[in-house]
């Protein structure tokens, strides 16, 4: 949960001149989003997302994040869509930071998702990929292989601290991972952070994606393999094949992986997970104590880095 | 800002089985209101504020809260409205605790508001007083003379530690209250927390009255001196009698106050910011660093307390 900034009706109204979104009847901060503060505006005409963005988010990002938000929409996924101002420009500045308004996205995310649910996320995320291809603006993805270094170099030393033996654990599988890590499957805009709460439902229909702020270019497969993390999980962290199954079902009814990237996921799952561990690592280690931000337990995406090295093939998966 | 339980979609579809709400869209947590978890609900028909009722909430206490805003929703008081279950009831339970669905009041509370938004609070505060006095439950204000002095039993002596000299001053004012305290004014329900943050305005004009949690019996002139304390203050303390001229007109342009009321006025006025001062003391020395909760400065109530010691008479409020 998170507002980071609180605004003023004075400043709030000031800052929509810029637009034409009729009149301003409410506006309220929501509790979602742990990088940005973001506000649920009611006009006499529509409901609206407010996100101010804060400072973990690069203002020169935003042309990307935004921009492929419009890409996307315009290519039929619903996903959270930017009003532009009257005159063109998708953001604006408020509070002393970029600001945008953005399309309210009905739907709930699931706390408890099945693997119905999988499935629908599989075929969507392959949409998001089909329809990513021609997207004009990259964005290179800092937390792939480099960035993984740089957060290990900033965490090893202190790592044993969590889990005795963990340092040498960790060191030795970001060396296989430089090894082995592929170069060569196919590539695109990957959302990249497409876990339960970034994937809106009614009923049990897939209703849009949401926050596309980890949004880069990288290899597909990779995005499948973080929802493979995200998605098949059990509280109890028991890997559940029946979703895994039914996830990779669902993206192979629209865009089929190749032998390259089924031969790949395996590997690609434990990059996934090593990433995701990292930097909660990372946050774990230097967030102080009784700061807003409630800490995600890094060892949980041990287990399952340690699942996917017991892997032997995509198999495992539930792949046929 | 607080969301101090999460539902899921799963315990939210059977909550609202009990109601007669049309399909579920979204729900979102606010980050408003201090004592209970707020989330906008998006329904097919409307949209809905959902609250759940931590324990700071008496439970036997919302026949009072929540029948008093049907009560004065159907005297024409613009306030949030139970929705009923369909076997009646105006509350359920959700997560093990109380909850209840209240409609959704469009209109903003205003950070900066101005004499003119004092002249509407005023008018709407003598006109929730008039709707009140049939209502037929009654609540003792717990937040009185009584309450006062076992909040002070409690603080008093770690009281300075927050500033030298508090405990003797504030001994001196309690037993002062406590000799001088009128007995015989026009009582009635009263709202009692009626500060900028629980009033929406659409422009100008003042849209609807919110959270009456604190709402109970007392003297109606008791909730104008809380007004004076919420309103009329500029952020450096100074007094603003522009505004407190504005807040009482307003008030006397619906209710006329009767002598005996403008007469204990001042004296009102420093019981009320007492027992704001007193609340603040007691949080600010019992919540833990780091909490979720901001904690606000009981000073500030310490010095509108020394300013309303030295009003001579109600004339100094503004009053001709």
């Amino acid at each position: 949960m998170a507002v980071y900034t609180d605004i003023n009706e004075v400043e709030l109204k000031d800052f929509l001149q810029a637009y034409d979104t009729g009149t301003l009847l409410s506006f309220k901060g929501i509790a979602e989003g742990v990088e940005n503060s973001n506000f649920l505006l009611h006009t006499d005409r529509f409901p609206l997302i407010l996100t101010l963005y804060e400072r973990r988010v690069d203002e020169n990002d935003l042309p990307f994040y935004l921009g492929l938000m419009q890409h996307l929409s315009e290519r039929g996924i619903s996903c959270p869509l930017p009003l532009p101002r009257t005159d063109g420009a998708l953001y604006g500045r408020l509070c002393d930071r970029p600001a945008a308004l953005i399309s309210f996205l009905e739907g709930m995310w699931l706390r408890k998702p099945e693997a119905r649910h999988c499935r629908e996320l599989g075929a969507a995320l392959a949409r998001l990929h089909i329809a990513g291809q021609d997207f004009a603006i990259r964005r290179e993805n800092a937390l792939s292989l480099k960035g993984w270094v740089n957060l290990w170099d900033k965490s090893a030393f202190r790592a044993d601290e969590v889990l005795p033996g963990l340092e040498g654990e960790i060191t030795e599988e970001l060396a296989l991972l430089e090894d082995c890590w592929p170069v060569d499957l196919p590539e695109g805009v990957i959302h990249a952070d497409l876990f339960p709460d970034n994937v809106f439902f009614i009923g049990d229909g897939l209703s849009g994606l949401i926050d596309f702020y980890f949004a880069c270019n990288d290899f597909l497969a990779y995005d499948l393999a973080i929802c493979l993390n995200a998605w098949c999980f059990e509280k109890d962290g028991a890997f559940n094949v029946t979703k895994a199954r039914a996830l990779i079902e669902g993206y192979q009814s629209v865009r089929r992986l190749s032998d390259a990237e089924i031969e790949a996921l395996p590997l690609l799952a434990r990059g996934s997970a090593l990433r995701f561990f990292l930097t909660r690592l990372y946050d774990w280690l230097t967030t102080p104590e009784g700061a807003l931000v409630v800490k995600k337990d890094p060892l949980e995406y041990l287990r399952y880095l340690r699942f996917h090295r017991s892997v032997k093939s995509a198999g495992e998966y539930g792949l046929s």
